[in-house]
């Protein structure tokens, strides 16, 4: 069986376990609390020398970091994963798009405000920076959605499965999602999918 | 033809100049200058709304956008792309740790040091936590080089690639090599492989 090293407060570790969930496999769940550092234990280090979670164990033994290549891995061959070569690349366009202008913006705000009782003054500092940054991107996403009801191919796959992540608890980080209509018309469907689980959801 | 949207100076922009030199692959090079805002004009945000190049335009006159899903559309069905599942997901892995962990770091480090002749005080007050970051993504690759000859399956490939582009020229922000001997072998050993091309050559 699959064991899935995770943190349930992130995004990055909701994308897995949301599409786990659809796909209907089953899976060890083994939390890991970032927040304690136990990422950066010796014995987790050895498992992903990045000392992150999502971290995928596979049944040989063989260790899958990063969010969207674990992705990747366990849809090849199902429907959240495209057939064409263009569609699949315009899915990676999406994941990267989420991984370089979306997450570092929107995940770091939404996590310091909604983990830490107090900002410090240099997440003060920057806090603008990254908000700017992270409406940015949602400005980006709006404007495909208003001519689109998914990123890739108008369904339901694993561009959605990585956006949705952070996006749907962007409020969390005092986002205010307002004036992207077309975003909140997206996320509702989303949530409409056969198999959707909430970002809490334990399987 | 391809038409590949770019700026010399881009490690993002020279993978895929790199990639199209080793396929052989012919292609038009339309220069934009990020330093004059040529990627925020509204002709080019009609061809790539985020606004970043490289920018690929295929015959179809579709746009496809992010370094590394340019990579992955390229080197389909090529040596350069596993035909492995495992190891296409590690391909993904090491090219978002590039993306995450390592460009945002050793890449705007180097640009900052680079292409400004002053930094900001923003930029002075930011570069110690970019450098030290830089240098842990820099320990992450050295821990697996020393096991390994190429970052997948043990031969060059779409992760080397990408992880070549901006850790040749880290040097260039000032970051020092000396204390990642198996990193400057694996370097000369990308260098050296058939049709390697600078990151200053044009077709």
């Amino acid at each position: 069986m699959l064991t899935l090293y995770d943190f349930m407060g992130s995004g990055n570790g909701y994308k897995v376990r949301l599409l786990l969930a659809q796909l209907g496999t089953p899976y060890k769940l083994v939390e890991r609390d970032i927040l304690k550092g136990e990422t950066r234990t010796p014995e987790f280090l050895a498992k992903n020398p990045n000392g992150r979670i999502p971290t995928l164990e596979l049944e040989d033994g063989t260790h899958l970091a990063e969010s969207d290549a674990i992705l990747w891995y366990l849809a090849e061959g199902t429907a959240f994963a495209p057939a064409d070569r263009l569609q699949r690349a315009q899915t990676l366009q999406w994941m990267f798009f989420e991984q370089y202008s979306h997450e570092p913006h929107i995940a770091v705000a939404r996590f310091w405000r909604h983990f830490f009782a107090k900002l410090s003054p240099a997440q003060e500092l920057e806090l603008p920076a990254r908000m700017e940054k992270g409406y940015a991107a949602l400005g980006v996403m709006e404007k495909h959605l208003a001519r689109h009801q998914y990123f890739v191919g108008d369904r339901y796959g694993l561009a959605d499965v990585a956006l949705y992540a952070y996006t749907h608890v962007a409020p969390e980080g005092n986002f205010d999602l307002d004036h992207y209509p077309h975003t909140c018309a997206w996320l509702a469907r989303v949530a409409a999918q056969p198999g959707h689980v909430s970002i809490d959801h334990k399987n």
